[in-house]
C-alpha cells in the first residue's frame, strides 16, 4: 500500500483491512514541505492496523522540483475551472512512478500480490500520474519488468478508489470506521500542522466533507 | 543518461557525445555489493564530457534484495546455458524501473528530452527490465504519467545497444575512443576493486573483448 496520510490512502488501507488483508504500508519523504504527512501515514498505519509501516526517502541528487518541493508559493483560493484545468503548478515531476517502481521493488521482496494506491481522477487536482491510463502503463511495466511477472504472477495494482468522489470515498471511509482526524491533506501546512484551508487540497478535502453530510475533523488554520 | 560504470553505458555516452548531444549522467547507490562501479562511473563521466554526473540513493526503507545487494554468494564460472536460461540469482527487483523511474524526474526538471540507457538483450544477464517490451511499457508511463507527455513532448528512451552483441558494443566503442579500462562490470570484485572473472558480467565482459578482437583492459583477481 501507498500511504500518503492523506484521506485518500487511509480509505484504502481500511478497504483492504476490511477484506482481512494483510496490508505493508510505504510512505516518501522526497523533499514535500507537507511532511508532516508522514506524521498522519504513522497514526493511520496503526489505527487501522497495518503489519508495517515504511518510509523511502527519494533522492534525486540534491534536485528540487516543484511548488511541493520548493521555495514556489502554493497556490491559494484556486476556482473549480482553475483546479480542474490543467496540471497545477504543484505537479511533482514523476512522482506517482517513483512511487510505485519502490513498491514494486519492496512488493517484490516481501511476495506481496498486490499494490493498492489511492489516486482518483474525479476530485483530484489533475495529475497526469493519477490517471488509469498512467496506471494501466505501470501494471504492463509491473508485469513485463518484474521477475514475479515473468514467471506469470505479475504484482498488481489495484486503485479502488480510481472513479469515487471525494465524498463517496469519506462515505465509504466513514462506513468502515476511518478517524480522518488523524489525516493530513494540506500542501501548505501551519508549523502547528493545521491546515491552510486554501491549497487545492484542502479545498477538495472541505468540499468532500460538505458534500458526504459528515462533520469535517480538520483542524484549519484560518 | 543512466551511467552505470560499467562498459554498456559508457559506450552509450559516447555515442551521445559524437552526435554533439549534451549529457547529464545519472548514477544509483542502491546497496549494490560493487558499489566501487560508482567511482567508475565518475571517471566515465568525467572522460567523456558528461555535462555533469549526479549519484542517487535508491532506499527500500531498510530492505536487502538480491545477490547483488545482500549477502548470498554471487554465483561463479556458469555455463552459457546456465547465464542464458532464466531470470539469475543476481536479479534485482524492478531495479530498472526504479532507475527509469529517477531519470523521468530528473529529466522534467532538467527539460532533458531523452533518457538514454544502456540495456541490451543478446548478450545480457536475463534480467526481465532489459527486454524491448519492458522499455515500451515505461516508454508508455513517460507518455502518460508526466506533464511532458501530456504536453505532446514525452521524454523519449533510446537504447541504442538494445541489440547489438557485447563484442559489437566493443567495437563501437573502441572506434569511438572509449577507454574501457576506465569502466568496471564485476559483481563481486576484490576489495582493491580487481574482477573476479567468474560471474556472470566478468564472463560476458571477458569474451566480448575476445570476440571482438580487443585487448582486455579488465584488472582480473585471478
Amino acid at each position: 500500500m501507498l500511504l500518503s496520510g492523506g484521506l485518500d490512502s487511509a480509505t484504502v488501507l481500511a478497504m483492504c483491512r476490511a477484506q482481512g488483508l494483510l496490508c505493508h504500508a510505504l510512505s516518501f519523504h522526497y523533499g514535500q514541505r507537507h511532511a508532516v504527512e508522514l506524521q498522519a501515514a504513522a497514526r493511520v498505519a496503526q489505527a487501522l492496523g497495518a503489519a508495517s509501516h515504511r518510509v523511502c526517502r527519494i533522492d534525486l541528487g540534491g534536485m528540487g522540483s516543484s511548488a511541493l518541493t520548493g521555495q514556489g508559493a502554493v497556490p491559494k483560493g484556486r476556482s473549480d475551472a482553475e483546479i480542474g484545468g490543467g496540471i497545477p503548478p504543484t505537479y511533482v515531476p514523476a512522482r506517482n512512478t517513483l512511487f510505485v517502481a519502490h513498491a514494486l521493488a519492496v512488493a517484490e521482496i516481501l511476495g506481496a500480490e498486490r499494490i493498492a494506491l489511492g489516486i482518483n481522477v474525479l476530485d483530484s487536482s489533475g495529475y497526469p500520474d493519477c490517471r488509469p491510463e498512467w496506471l494501466r502503463a505501470m501494471q504492463e511495466v509491473a508485469r513485463l519488468g518484474t521477475r514475479a511477472g515473468v514467471e506469470g504472477r505479475p504484482v498488481e495494482l489495484l486503485a479502488p478508489l480510481l472513479g469515487m468522489s471525494k465524498a463517496e470515498i469519506i462515505r465509504a471511509g466513514v462506513n468502515l470506521g476511518v478517524d480522518y482526524g488523524l489525516t493530513h491533506s494540506c500542501y501548505d501546512p501551519a508549523p502547528d500542522g493545521a491546515a491552510c484551508g486554501g491549497c487545492d487540497s484542502c479545498q477538495l478535502r472541505r468540499r468532500g466533507f460538505q458534500q458526504a453530510g459528515v462533520a469535517d475533523p480538520t483542524r484549519y488554520a484560518e
